[in-house]
């Protein structure tokens, strides 16, 4: 399905597909077709009819425009395609007409085929999440020693390395997917109880059938209907809403070492990405801008469907009704910012002369909290602070590097060790426990890994 | 355009087609026509160039998928469709190729599009609105003696009248559609800045231009560009968000007045309305669930757009960005519950009997502040609230009037007048002030009436 | 800490307890203090400094209007209180003073606090929780047979057992509190990293610093510290919102029950419960008021957190800054929402005759799909639908049962067993696997019980 | 009162005030005290009842701790306190009691208050804004001339001005201010509609009592009650959103302006202002972190509000009951965002040189657009834009002025004019019509002045 220009920059082709007329009528036909072969199998239809259901759904076209007019009308559009269905079969053969969507409900159609089109969409998301976990573990191996700035509010801080950066992205992806994957393993579930969730009407044998239809539909047969209780599905699309923060955290820190003045990181070129119509020199961070335009509208979609969770008794007025927009916006938000993301990653452009020499154009100033801790080992912090506080001043006043002009000040002499002070703005040399963190963090987000919460207390 | 099936409860199809590819298409192409016209008539560009570059935009077909491909590359869908352009107006004259989109930017495309886009399914929304207002006040007048019961915390509560409920509606609504109004004829102005926003390109006629320019699409001139500052679209979503919430609550009230249990008011029935797949005797109240369903996602919606406001400097990374859908999704969405109450107030059932039957199912425990009203004279409140709370456990308890109950207890007897005992459950007698505010409400709710924070001090 | 009246709907007082300034306080200092003998044990400072930090961390009084004042101005409370705690511990042995905080940087100090905060609270909330189970457990178990309708789109449906309906609210009360355990103990561990999340000030010790600290705290040591990665946390919030939603909608229907016209349920009666300043007779369902109050603030809380995730590099500028009232707000509010229903559960007056008298009241016409099985079997699903349609609107035209109707329809006569149409309104009969069900969700929702999403497939 | 340190970074003092239990409890004795006065003026009740009751209720200490408690038990803070003020009264004069609140109900009480609270903090909110649009406008003049980079995507392009920045800023927080000022207006009326929105209880002298009543409190009186309607409130706090958006872009942009590689503004320093309790040369940017807080907090609080609108019937069950925090917090995100940014507006750094230093740095790259529209007038806008291209790449490579490659590339060769090549890159000639559309906003944001949706068409 092309991608309707107004979502342009809302979803990609697969993820548009996957939520596609073709796709969703598929899903609520293959429901129709397995509920009539789960039940002929049982012997609660006859068997024939169940094929002639089979022939007529997957052999017509369906007017979907028309389908999705009745659904309007009846307030779900199961209840138009059901009686589509039924005259396809009636005219193929009139007694078998009865024995179409048999014990169900609309609500049993609706919901399993969001499960149908969740579980064939997460592979996709899943691919591209992949490929960005391996492209920072490759970015976070590769600059294990590049040094940079930290930035604290915006502010330089004492430098940090590139891999670590990488690596933070890696972890917090990897928890997250984790996380999504549980979700998805969650919600991914049959939908059968009939009109009021008892499956009554198919007596004795209601959840005979619905285990068959399960199997029929490889998807596990969960310990009641869930029409009314939408927690699971909450969980996924809160999910996706917390990846999409991660990955558009990602983003953020990319498009600010992209900045012009910064210099730092810039998204791969490729012919007409990132162009402007204006102006030729532009390079946009398209893949930053798209993951976080995702990132700006899934806190919206989760607060949508978390708000339509409290529905009223056995069928919701309101919250039900408004899910499928929600769900497809919210997975297809995830799975575009995980596509641009996975691109970005893999041909991000690292600097590493341009962040040394964004670190030296601080003239040391980020290396005072170093001079602090050094002079405050005998003058005591807050002693070592004040003094500090006026050199970083003078410093970045007159350009000049802080370990000279801390030499100068008779406040601090004689209080270090002056070798420490010759190298107190060698970057690699203040770097702490990063190359140490990066490793743990490379170690916990191994794919496949279940990690920890973090990991096990030491 | 047909209504997708994902969208199927989210949206009419004048609102889908207001924003289909066709739509945006023209949209975009318009400006960039109306852009050459502009720029000829002021000799920025040869006269000729304009009417080439007008048959190549109106002539062609566009390929809208390639165009959607080409917007995520580029981070927004004016580039790809200013290449294609292009390419087309060289092919009919090269020499003209070069004056294509001369002077603007990508935004101020898609920004003036949007603009459009909105403008022109204004009166779509309007005509829905109209005509339920036109029903509500009808309602109205219709009902303004129609007893019925009001509910507090869903909670049997003193007398009102239908009446004044459709007036309380209408009145909302009115308010809304006002603040509606107002924000868009702020919305609908023309974005054209240029590059960054100051038409340097355009040397010392880019202001000119842009008059000329905003006098062709019809659109008014505003201050200054606006590419970075969202507050007048916000401020419409807003609106939108805050009309849902009206017709949301207008949704709410209908569809409990609805409930088996209640049955004072159905939603209108017609053939396939409301049908359930499974349960031949269900009448749903649709129009209410895509109302509520429409209110449950608009909130979600204006939440999105409003974090999406901190854009950066001149041009924003993510949020602008983000824009598209859900202004999209907004306008749908309080579209459809307009469209929907609409309908729902047209034909909605209301049933007097019913409502006066439910007021007598309470056996006179609604009266039960105005027995202590009327012993209070006497008694004071406090002590009239304790004998009355007594006799109205007793009046439930035991399924008999509260009057009669009242009759019977020592504490009361002498403190009332017996006449108005007599008759201190009949509901015409204890409306209070229900008429006159209902002609309040429906004065200030006259179609045109600016109204005011309800009307001026008294 | 009295629960200010603002919020008097908003939280209970252990909760807001558990926010208070004594709290904050109290965590704040103890980061300061257990650092301080972090780094004492390893020789990091000097042992008595540890004491004496400690001495006066615990024997002080801290003006708090003071710390807030220089909050706002540092951006964070860490800052003025480390300030403040320098200055006593200057005042009790000037050589320490230099040591307070040494290595760490504000963040650490409030991120930790804020999970210091959340462990101490977590055992509140999940008592009311446990207690919520028990009494849904018992409340299943005691009416596994009473018969109600069920309402699907609040309209009556085919009967279910009330004994579902709370098996069904536990089921998901017990799920969303397994994703709220989980997401605890994701986020109760320890962050310090120091000026840039490389704990560079310690050299050598940073990592033996902070897992002695960890241990001092009882809190895990993570991979790495997380300053800027919120995922953990977003996940928590969001694990609110999603039980959240599960108790607001256990409150929805509760409310609905508890209608005057359903009368199925009724919230527990205490002195000045419910009560109403105006009306004696009312009974406000007020646990279920708070409850949909709290389900209707989570979802904006959590798309608050979300939008934050989107933190500047080292450390956020905006994003962070909004946390500690967004988690406070949501726990306050899933904890609220757990108190009220665990209350609402325990004294929960269930109505089984009104139930009854209410599937009565239908005269049959939820039983008409039933009806439509019935005939269905010979006359086909489609036929049959048309004939118990039209049955089903003469019943409830006429108030008569539909069994009677139907038998006098001359379209159905010869198409049913006779004896199944007597019992046809019989609801114990038509039940389907209404206990089946309850049974596996109670079996699933076994405390302790890590359930699975639902079960496994059998 | 003391802002509690969970708060410290969402709100101020004066605005924690305005909220205070001190405030709240003002607020609704002022409604009871009013109230008797009102019914006694139009001998309703005993005129000397009410003053028993005005000295009764603020001669008194009220429990607010217990008042919490009740409310939470009442499901309003009203109820509670209508009871403890009867009992006072009823000490001072046991006749008088029976009078307390006579004819109102619990949300009269608390809908009033929040009016009478909202009422109040305006001026507090208004002055911080007004201070803001002073410095901006002073900001805007002084920098006229000021050339700086724009950003479009975080990516350098053509020059624009600082004047028109901080012009932009002013017009959008004017707008906003005066939507802000409009919803104001709209909801500071009075709510007074006893039991159920008719008065009832009052007989006869309903309407008269509330004009009284309204004029008691200097409240308007409206069409009629509204306690169902909410949305007024509701678009007060969604112009509370737009404005904390408005300021937030103003936030982001100065924050990113603040960044240590592009220096180009700077917040105000002052003693403790942003320092950090690690690093003695930060100077944080506290009041954009704040704002950007602020900004972050309220599209949450918008759509938790939205999402209550949505209340049953003649009073809400959930959706009123939240209302109070999200009131109170958004005005005090947005209270606290004003407080901020004037703070940031008044005492901004503004780096001139640095500004023309970061143009410079670009080597001119940010005026390919010049070079593509002057090279376009003879080649045409296409040709003229692969060109320079090409020659905007080897600019940056080689890092020499884009006119010197220009000059050198045979294919531009004859195709400009020399002068205009020559002064390619001075800044001060191209910014189009930055000038005019700065004098423009300035002339729309007049104090005062009503403006328009920008202004007239012309």
């Amino acid at each position: 399905m092309a991608v309707p220009l107004i979502e342009s920059l809302a979803t990609t082709e697969p993820l548009a597909e996957a939520f596609s007329d073709r796709a969703v009528l598929a899903a609520m036909l293959d429901f129709e077709v397995a509920l009539a072969r789960a039940e002929a199998k049982l012997n609660v239809i006859p068997r024939s009819v169940a094929e002639v259901i089979a022939i007529c759904a997957h052999g017509a076209q369906f007017n979907t425009a028309a389908l999705a007019r009745g659904a309007l009308r009846s307030g779900t559009p199961a209840t138009p395609l059901v009686k589509m269905l039924t005259e396809l079969v009636r005219r193929a053969n009139p007694a078998a007409a009865g024995f179409v969507h048999w014990g169900a409900t609309s609500q049993d159609v609706c919901d399993t085929s969001l499960v149908l089109l969740l579980k064939k969409v997460q592979p996709t998301i899943d691919r591209d999440l992949r490929r960005l976990q391996d492209a920072l573990r490759r970015l976070a191996k590769d600059n294990r020693r590049t040094v940079m700035l930290s930035r604290t509010l915006l502010q330089a801080a004492p430098p940090t390395t590139f891999g670590l950066k990488a690596a933070g992205w890696l972890a917090a992806v990897h928890r997250s997917c984790r996380r999504l994957r549980a979700n998805f393993a969650e919600s991914l579930i049959l939908q059968f109880g009939g009109a009021s969730g008892t499956l009554a009407a198919l007596g004795e044998q209601g959840m005979a059938v619905g285990k068959a239809l399960g199997e029929e539909l490889h998807l596990p047969y969960p310990d009641a209907p869930w029409h009314a209780h939408r927690d699971r599905l909450a969980a996924l699309v809160c999910s996706c809403g917390v990846l999409g923060g991660v990955l558009g955290k990602m983003a953020r820190d990319i498009s600010l070492l992209n900045q012009s003045e910064v210099g730092e990181a810039a998204e791969p070129v490729a012919p007409s990405r990132g162009g402007s119509s204006a102006m030729p020199h532009k390079r946009n961070p398209v893949g930053c801008a798209v993951t976080l335009a995702a990132a700006n509208r899934l806190p919206g979609l989760v607060s949508s469907f978390l708000s339509g969770m409290t529905q009223e008794h056995e069928r919701g007025l309101g919250g039900w009704q408004a899910e499928w927009p929600i769900v497809a916006g919210a997975i297809q938000a995830v799975g575009l910012a995980a596509t641009a993301m996975a691109e970005v990653a893999e041909g991000l452009t690292v600097d590493a002369l341009r962040m040394r020499a964004n670190i030296e154009a601080t003239h040391g100033a980020i290396f005072a909290e170093r001079a602090v801790m050094m002079l405050g080992k005998k003058l005591g912090r807050d002693v070592a602070y004040v003094i500090v506080d006026e050199a970083a001043r003078r410093s970045l006043e007159q350009k000049r590097k802080l370990s000279e002009v801390l030499r100068e000040l008779p406040e601090a002499r004689g209080h270090y060790d002056p070798a420490a002070l010759q190298e107190l703005e060698t970057p690699e040399n203040y770097l702490g426990a990063a190359g140490e963190f990066q490793d743990r963090l490379l170690e916990s987000a191994e794919q496949g890994s279940t990690g920890g919460p973090g990991r096990a207390k030491e």
